[in-house]
């Protein structure tokens, strides 16, 4: 095996010469830590500087101003520049507490059942760091948010795959259309399964996991005794009529789940780094233990600011507001792809879309960069797409939140997100139509 | 072995019962991840209202307001509400890069050789995920940072101690005469060690290390193929005519060390989360790796202000205002300590105090509560100290910061706190008078 160095990286340490660098960890040379990652590929400065970005999932737009209002505000006091506690400044969980109960169904200890994180990111590697041993493994659907699977073999887990699978002659397939597998679930299970993780709404393919749904996987987690990671940072987007779900709230699950959510999605503040972690004492402290070491605590004004969020969010009717304008948006870029004729699957909740590339005929002598290399035909649609005069729209290719045995499945599809305003989502679905004469459909 | 369950944590997976609960990792099990932290016991929370805090070492004003307006600034832009580079922003890496260019005389390239973090303790973690395979041993100096010891177990290093040593027979010390036995650092080494963590200024000791020590070991840094960590957050804080030598400018050590900074130190915001690592791309690169996975980027409204802090520092002749300041701070407290007739160490850098409290008689029937049994003396005496009608200050007993066998020496001190505003500081001096009638010297 050659792993040749990438982005400056030297090689891996069997391959590093020890007299005259500092080996790196083994670890770093599992889990695609050091592969030249799908983001700086697709990152806006490789990009014609006026491609309008359907990739990365941030908003063009900011936190409502009666939140960045509250963060100014705690910018002033002198309490909120300093250490906050490592479990969460006490007004963040008392506001968390009180929006949440509501959907948990049940009381939350503000001491011993919220933990404040930086970032849903940080939370969920903390829970990783907390529970994870050397060979445990840990079984993710496919597609997968990329992070996880570095974060798991970091910390000695061993990601098992088991993909959704995806719609097969649906006419107007949802997201409800890509479904699992029990049978191949069941067969994914060993005595060293120590955990699954489930995302709903999930990204990227917008499924909202249904209640039964989530019931099979709650009677193969009691069986298994299997801790649940529910990383439902999306579910302040839900559309429709479809009700999400938590999973804690399942009969029994609660003592086995952990749930993260996200004050980037819910209040357009992806730069926060705010998120937190819901669960039973005997997941959340031995989760606070790891995360203190990492960043000891999270940053105290921006957690002032979530907390003044959330506490205004109902009477304001904020998420009601927010979710018709993401409704307003998904409804611009489907019409767009409605009229060019191209397929994608309609999502339940999130903020993407699943694009067919499956029709996309790609000129022969297309010039593309180096780093494409071997990578699938969803990277070279993605590129193609970005880089076209009469396109000229960046998407993300689903083929890297699949494991190299299942990659075939994502390089049918690429990401689009819906999380920019009206107009550039109008602009984006114009520019989409320059796809159509190479549509073969 | 019994470990109890302790903050509400549940013992141990060996002594878990798996068909009830879910077991977390064993890395928990090592390097006091889960015993009750000196920081917990001696919380505001468990002393008295009125109690004047030099414990905990985070001020009691706030960052200076043009760094504050510039926070509130980019929360008005959208950009800066959303996700960083993984790296950084790059306005911070580049004000980084102008403001210690001079310091590390060289130059420092923004896309390998800057990472900003959450906090210096971010970064170290990113360093000891990047760096430490299963077995290697990571050397730092007693008393240690307390975070260190279970950042490198939870990565699989194993900590080896070496105290420094404090001084005997000296009438009125300085951190001068904390000083190591390069013989013992020596026999500390073993072809398992791979790394040597160096905290100049030091806390708790305020310890400037001097250029011939730190000379002493990049000889054996060489001699080894040793990672360096240099620990500099306080290097804003050099008193008197000492003279802060970085680590990394030693001739043959910018290859091998990785040096940590603070904007939290820097600017009073220690409740930011904001430091950065300066470092050859052999080191930067892979720990860039492990911090995209743990946090993916550090909150970015707060990178611009820290920006602007470094922007603008040098023509508002800020970090010199600001040792004088401190200075002031410490000329209070070290003039009460004298008034009282108790020794100390005069701290060269970082805010704080070795206070001497081998000569303090507690009185033997005085309350104690259980989290202090089993503990040193050094935690008997800051429990009287901040709960004894006629003083009331709280501090930080030192035996934390060394390992079960060395705590002896730490038994002796406690770390005093001067980043506090110069009224509190006279108040708190005043308080110590009423150690008076306890002092046996
Ligand atoms: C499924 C999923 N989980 C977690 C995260 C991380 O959220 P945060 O930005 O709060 O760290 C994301 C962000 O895109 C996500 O899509
Ligand atoms: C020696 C030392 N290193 C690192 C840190 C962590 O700094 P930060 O608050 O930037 O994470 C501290 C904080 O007290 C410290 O004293």
């Amino acid at each position: 095996m050659t792993v040749p160095a990438q982005n400056g990286i030297p090689p891996p340490a069997k391959l590093q010469d020890r007299s005259k660098l500092i080996p790196f960890s083994p670890r770093l040379e599992e889990g695609r830590a050091l592969a030249e990652d799908v983001w700086s590929i697709f990152n806006a400065a490789n990009l014609p500087d006026d491609c309008i970005n359907l990739g990365q999932g941030y908003m063009n737009f900011g936190p409502p101003k009666w939140v960045t209002a509250a963060a100014n505000e705690a910018l002033q006091a002198v309490g909120p520049n300093h250490y906050s506690h490592p479990k969460g400044r006490p007004r963040l969980r008392q506001a968390i507490k009180d929006f949440y109960e509501p959907s948990f169904g049940r009381e939350l200890d503000i001491n011993s059942e919220i933990l404040v994180t930086s970032g849903a990111n940080e939370g969920c590697y903390s829970v990783f760091v907390a529970f994870l041993d050397h060979g445990d493994e840990v079984i993710m659907f496919e597609p997968f948010f990329d992070q996880y699977l570095p974060s798991v073999t970091f910390n000695g887990g061993k990601p098992v795959y088991v993909p959704l699978h995806p719609p097969t002659n649906v006419d107007k397939p949802t997201s409800k259309d890509w479904t699992i597998d029990f049978d191949e679930l069941r067969r994914a299970i060993t005595p060293r399964t120590k955990m699954i993780i489930i995302n709903t709404p999930h990204n990227p393919v917008g499924k909202v996991f249904t209640k039964q749904e989530l019931e099979k996987i709650a009677v193969i987690a009691e069986e298994h005794n299997l801790l649940v990671m529910a990383d439902e940072v999306y579910d302040c987007l839900v559309f429709d009529d479809n009700e999400h779900v938590r999973f804690a709230t399942l009969p029994g699950m609660w003592d086995r789940t952990v749930t993260a959510m996200s004050a980037g999605k819910a209040f357009s503040a992806t730069g926060w780094r705010v998120g937190w972690l819901v669960g039973p004492p005997s997941i959340i402290m031995p989760t606070l233990a790891a995360s203190t070491r990492i960043v000891f605590c999270t940053n105290s004004p921006l957690q002032e600011a979530v907390a003044a969020g959330l506490e205004q969010a109902k009477t304001r009717g904020f998420f009601e507001q927010q979710t018709k304008e993401y409704l307003e948006r998904r409804a611009t870029i489907v019409s767009a792809f409605d009229k060019l004729g191209i397929k994608y699957t309609q999502p339940e909740g999130a903020y993407f879309i699943m694009l067919d590339i499956s029709g996309i005929k790609i000129p022969d002598n297309y010039p593309f960069p180096a780093s494409l290399n071997g990578r699938g035909r969803d990277f070279k649609a993605c590129w193609f797409m970005a880089t076209h005069e009469d396109i000229k729209v960046s998407t993300i290719p689903v083929s890297e939140f699949y494991c190299d045995e299942h990659c075939n499945i994502g390089e049918n599809y690429v990401r689009v997100s819906f999380c920019k305003d009206n107009d550039t989502m109008k602009a984006a679905g114009e520019r989409f139509q320059g796809l159509k004469k190479f549509l073969t459909l």
